[in-house]
C-alpha cells in the first residue's frame, strides 16, 4: 500500500514503554467503529488489543479512506503516536499517522466468525480462526501460564523432568481404552494412557521425577470432561508415603492457582472469572475418606453404594459447596489399579487419593502410594488377569532396591477449565480431539 | 532393620548446607569399597552421589556388619555427620552413625548391571535400570536443562506456548513416514510429524507462538540420528522473514548451550565432554548458501550434485572443521516441502534454512519462510499432488489476514546428543523408540 511504516516496531503489550513515541504495530483488524470524521480501528497483534484513532482532518485523504474501509481480520501495520488513555482497553491508544495494509479481506469473502452468535460445531470447524477471538485467546494464555507454573513448581522443588514414551507395549489403566498403532512389520504398539509405570523406574534413578506430555484414552464418552488426547503432568517420588503425596498435591495446586492469579488477571477478567473463588484456594484442603464421602453423598440423595466409583454428579455434589479443592482418600482397592498400595490396617481400601476441584469441576488429580513389595504386586497382577511378561521390567523395580514411593497425575485441561471457569474442556486446548472431532 | 534413622532427611545435592550436622540420606548403594576396619559405601539418591565412611571401631558390630555386606542397588537410609572433604566427589562425605536397609538385593539374584562392560542390547533391554548409571543419569539431567532453557527462551521472548495436536488428519512432511492409528468406527488418523501447519494458525492468533511435544516418523532407517518418537520444539512468527528466522535460531541455540554450560558443568564432566567446543558456540554463526555448500562438498570429494539433499556424510564434511553451528539457506525448491516460500529473485531455490551442529553432529534445526500467497500455495499443493480438502483450513490462513511468516523446528534429541557429545541419539531420551525397539 501507499503509506510506508515509520518508527520502531513494537508489540501492544509493550505500549506502556513507548508513550509519546511514534511507533509501528503489525497486526490484524479486530473491529472498526467509524463516523464521517473519525475512525477507531481496534488492532490485535497476538500480545494484546489496542484501540487506534484516525482523524480525517489530520490524515491524507487516501489514508483515511483506507482506514474507513478496513475489513475484519485484514492484516495491516499501523504507525502513530502512543498515548496513555485511562478509559481505553489496556490503558493506551494510538493516534494514527499512516497505515500499510498487507492483505485486505474482501467483502465478497468476509471473515467467517463475526460478532454475532455462532453454533459450537461451526466454531469448532473453524477452530484455526476461532483462536483469534478474545475469549479463546485469553483461555490459551491462561493455559500457557498453567504449564509454566507446573514446570516451575517441579523444577524448583528438585524434580527431574524425564519424559515417558508415547509408544508403549502394555497398558497401565486397562485395555479397553487403548489406541492401537501399526508399528513396523505387523507389530502393534499402544499410545500411552499414563507415564506412571515408567515414572516409577525414573523415580528410582532420580529420586524425584516428573513427566509432562500428551496422553490418550479411547473412551467412547461424550462428556464435557473428556478428550481423547490430553496433557497430563505426573510427579513420582521415591521414599514417599501417601501423606507426602497429599502434601505435594496441595502445595502444587495452590502454587499453580496463585501464579495464574498473579500473572493473568487481565485474561481472567476477559473470561469474567470470579477470582475470589480462586483466591480461596489455599492450604489446608479439606480431607475426607472415601467412607465419609459415600456417607455424605447418600445423605444428599446419591444412589452411590460403598464399593462404587464416584460418578460425575457425585463429584459435583461433594464439591459444589466447597470453596477450595477437597482430598478424598482410601478408595476401595477393588476399583483401583493393580499397583495401588492397600492400606496395611485395612486392605480392602487402597492408599490412593483424588483431588476434586471446587464448584463442581470434579477430579483434577488422582494418585497415591504404589505397591513396593514384589510378592504382593505379583499376586495383584494375577488377580487383575494381567500377563506377567510385559510387566517383568516393572517387577524389577521391586527386585532391586525397592522403596515406598508414590505420586499423582493432573490433567491440564480439567485444571484449566476450573481456573478459567469453563463449562467444557474442549476450549482449554488449541485443537481438541474428541469422539467425533479430529479436525482441523 | 535394627538401627533407626535420626536427624533431618536431606538430599545429597544439598549436603553443603549441612556441614557438621547429623542428617539422614535415603538412597541406593552405588558401590562399596571395604577393608577389615573401614567401609566406604557410595550412596546415590538421584540428586547426586556421596561417599560415606563407616569405621568398625566407632560403630556397633551389627551396624558395621550390615554395611560390610551391602549389595549393589540395595535401598537404604544412612545417618551420620556431613564433613567437607575436598578430594571427595561432590566435595562432602558422611561419617556413618547408623544404617537402615529397606531392601537388600540378595547375592542369589544380584543387580544385573555391574561395573563390567555390557552390550548395548542388554543395556537397552534394561533401560529401566540403566538410567541409574552415572553416565545415563548425567545425560538426562542435561536433557532436562535443555528443555528448561528452550522453554525459558521462548517464554521470555514473548512467544505463547500453544501445543499442537498429536492426532492429525493430514500429513505435513510426506505420506510415506506416517504412523496410522485406528480411531473410532473405522476412522483413521495419523500421528503428527510436525506441528508447523497448526503453528501457522496459532501465529496468526498470538503473533509469536511455539509448540513443544513428541513427534513421530515411521522411517525405516536404522541410523545413529533417528528415533521413531522424538521431541521437537517449533517456534513460528507472524510478520517475519527468513532473516528473522535465522536470527532467532542463532540466539536460541546460543542461549540453550550457554545455559547448560552454566548449570550442568558437573554432568558434562561426567560425560567427559570437551566444554571448550561448546563455549565456542556464540554468534555469528557462519552462513552459506546451498550453492556454496555444494561447491565445498564437491571440492572435498562428495558425489553430491546440485539439486540433491545432503546425506549424513555431507553434513559431517560441512561441519567437522567448524567450531560453531553453520547456517545453510536457499535449498532447491524441488526438495523442500510444498509450503516453503520460493526466493522471489530465483524461484528454483526456497527461503529455507538448516542449522548444522559442529563436530559432525549434523542438522539440528530446519526452518524458513512459508508461502503466504493463496494462489501460489494452491499451485504448489497441486504440484505436490496433495489433496485440497484436508488443507482447506490451512488455506484459510491465506484468505484472512495473510502476512509473511516463518519459523523452525529443533529436534531435542539431536541437540542433546551434540551438547553431550554422544555417538547415538538413543541415549538422549529415557525410553527410546526405534525400528526394532519398543520396550521396555
Amino acid at each position: 500500500m501507499s503509506d510506508s511504516s515509520a518508527g520502531p516496531r513494537i508489540r501492544i503489550e509493550d505500549a506502556g514503554k513507548h508513550v509519546g513515541e511514534t511507533v509501528s504495530i503489525a497486526g490484524w483488524l479486530y473491529n472498526l467503529r467509524k463516523s464521517g470524521k473519525i475512525v477507531f480501528p481496534i488492532l490485535r497483534d497476538g500480545s494484546g488489543m489496542m484501540q487506534c484513532v484516525g482523524v480525517k482532518a489530520e490524515l491524507p485523504e487516501e489514508t483515511f479512506e483506507t482506514l474507513k474501509h478496513l475489513t475484519q481480520e485484514s492484516s495491516l501495520v499501523l504507525t502513530g503516536k502512543i498515548r496513555a488513555e485511562e478509559r481505553a482497553m489496556g490503558g493506551y491508544e494510538m493516534d494514527i499517522q499512516s497505515v500499510e495494509v498487507l492483505q485486505r479481506v474482501p467483502e465478497s469473502q468476509p471473515y467467517p466468525i463475526t460478532p454475532k452468535e455462532h453454533g459450537i460445531d461451526f466454531l469448532m470447524d473453524n477452530r484455526h480462526l476461532w483462536l483469534r477471538s478474545k475469549r479463546q485467546h485469553a483461555i490459551l494464555r491462561v493455559r500457557h501460564e498453567v504449564v509454566r507454573a507446573v514446570r516451575d513448581f517441579f523444577d524448583d522443588n528438585g524434580f527431574t523432568l524425564v519424559d515417558c514414551p508415547i509408544f508403549t507395549p502394555a497398558s497401565c489403566e486397562g485395555t479397553t481404552t487403548l489406541f492401537e498403532v501399526d508399528y513396523f512389520e505387523d507389530e502393534k504398539v499402544y499410545l500411552t494412557q499414563s507415564g506412571q509405570l515408567y515414572n516409577e523406574a525414573t523415580a528410582m534413578a532420580f529420586g524425584k521425577t516428573y513427566c509432562f506430555g500428551p496422553t490418550f484414552r479411547a473412551e467412547k464418552s461424550k462428556t464435557r470432561r473428556h478428550l481423547t488426547e490430553f496433557w497430563m503432568v505426573e510427579p513420582e517420588m521415591a521414599y514417599a508415603t501417601i501423606e507426602d503425596v497429599k502434601q505435594l498435591a496441595e502445595r502444587f495446586v495452590c502454587s499453580v492457582v496463585a501464579r495464574v492469579l498473579d500473572k493473568k488477571r487481565e485474561e481472567l477478567k476477559v473470561l469474567e472469572r470470579d477470582t475470589a473463588k480462586l483466591e480461596a484456594c489455599v492450604p489446608p484442603f479439606p480431607r475426607m475418606s472415601y467412607d465419609e464421602a459415600v456417607r455424605i453423598l447418600q445423605e444428599k440423595g446419591s444412589a452411590i453404594e460403598w464399593g462404587s466409583d464416584f460418578g460425575g454428579t457425585d463429584e459435583t455434589i461433594l464439591t459444589e459447596s466447597q470453596d477450595r479443592p477437597i482430598m478424598v482418600d482410601r478408595f476401595p482397592t477393588a476399583i483401583k489399579a493393580f499397583y495401588m498400595q492397600p492400606d496395611p490396617a485395612r486392605p480392602e481400601v487402597a492408599l490412593g487419593v483424588d483431588v476434586l476441584a471446587p464448584e463442581g469441576y470434579g477430579e483434577i488429580i488422582g494418585g497415591g502410594e504404589r505397591i513396593h513389595d514384589l510378592d504382593l504386586l505379583m499376586s495383584r497382577l494375577r488377580e487383575h488377569h494381567l500377563p506377567e511378561e510385559p510387566f517383568d521390567w516393572y517387577m524389577d523395580l521391586r527386585r532391586y532396591g525397592a522403596v515406598p514411593h508414590g505420586g499423582f497425575g493432573m490433567g491440564i485441561e480439567r485444571c484449566v477449565a476450573w481456573i478459567c471457569g469453563l463449562e467444557h474442556v474442549r476450549e482449554t486446548i488449541a485443537f481438541p480431539r474428541m469422539l467425533y472431532r479430529t479436525k482441523p
